[in-house]
């Protein structure tokens, strides 16, 4: 692929670090040659493709995202994510309590920019500053899991709804009712009764 | 005070960090300089020293924490943690989609050593490699974080309170009943009902 193109595919990646640190000519170029762009059909599930990299992470271009672990079968949605959010699994330093495998569906056509680590792992130790690009994004991801992780324990189910309506007016439409109302811990039956009611109150306002 | 008790009074919190990446002479230094131990009794509220710092983090040498929200005026807890573990209100470089403030509450007579966010803003810009501590650091505050969202989902009230158990063996003991049924995401009335139901099996294996 020229230059150009490169430059065009990882644009939107570059646009959202450097809003958290100005980055050197030399780490964006790397960005460019290492990281490329991938479209994946709705309801197929994300991996890493093996040929490039055994281990990445995605930027969501255009799409939506669902994680989701399974329980004894059982599959629940953890978290939901559109564009301009970096998804995948990130390393854990510590020592994980709980033994979980996060898996990830497309919810729709996606397309991603896919992230080796190989590229991380560079970037790290040739460029010690992108630690703090690092460091900022995994702060931002602390406070989305913290959020998700406080949602789920308010008791009332329609505060649990309107809550997630309101941070998320868009994705809330986007999302199949079966995976939002496990990630929102109710039953179908209810998020469909609370989605009629909040629909005949809008309609009762406008 | 003198040095050799500043240094064994930072002394666990040096071990920690050394554990993520090795620290230069001149860092423990600071760190020793400007941490200091604070006691506070059962049940009382965490909030930085303000003669000190009006923002900081804590590292808890004994004892355990809670963390909490008031939604509508009810109380709930979201996170339960004890000795060698890092807590306080991270910075948050994203936008936040939900507006919480946590509480935090000693759940016992507990001991901190109290980190001024002066300090590691001073670590952050004169010993750039404290970056990669602050990284790892929030890497692994982002799975934890994670593990408490995928817990507060998994449907069955056995199993959150089995998952729990399994992952805090030490801990449930020492948290009040109340605190740990909101947590967990049940009424009080399950949870005894589930601890009893345990106990019983317990009774039966021994």
């Amino acid at each position: 692929m020229d230059e150009l193109n490169r430059e065009a595919e990882s644009a939107p990646l570059i646009k959202f670090f450097t809003k958290l640190q100005p980055l050197a000519p030399a780490v964006i170029e790397l960005c460019e040659a290492h990281t490329y762009r991938v479209k994946i059909k709705k309801n197929a599930l994300l991996v890493c493709p093996e040929a490039v990299c055994s281990e990445c992470l995605f930027f969501i271009i255009k799409g939506a995202v669902r994680g989701f672990i399974l329980d004894d079968d059982k599959d629940i949605t953890v978290w939901l994510t559109d564009e301009n959010n970096l998804i995948g699994n990130f390393r854990n330093p510590g020592i994980p309590k709980m033994n979980y495998k996060e898996h990830m569906q497309a919810l729709e056509d996606t397309e991603l920019l896919v992230l080796p680590y190989d590229l991380i792992d560079q970037l790290y130790a040739k460029f010690p500053e992108t630690n703090v690009i690092g460091r900022k994004l995994l702060a931002i991801h602390y406070h989305i899991s913290q959020e998700r992780s406080i949602l789920s324990r308010i008791p009332s189910a329609e505060a649990r709804y309107k809550q997630f309506k309101e941070t998320h007016p868009l994705l809330h439409f986007r999302v199949p009712v079966k995976f939002l109302a496990s990630y929102l811990g109710m039953r179908i039956e209810t998020l469909s009764r609370l989605r009629k009611k909040s629909k005949q109150e809008n309609n009762l306002i406008g």
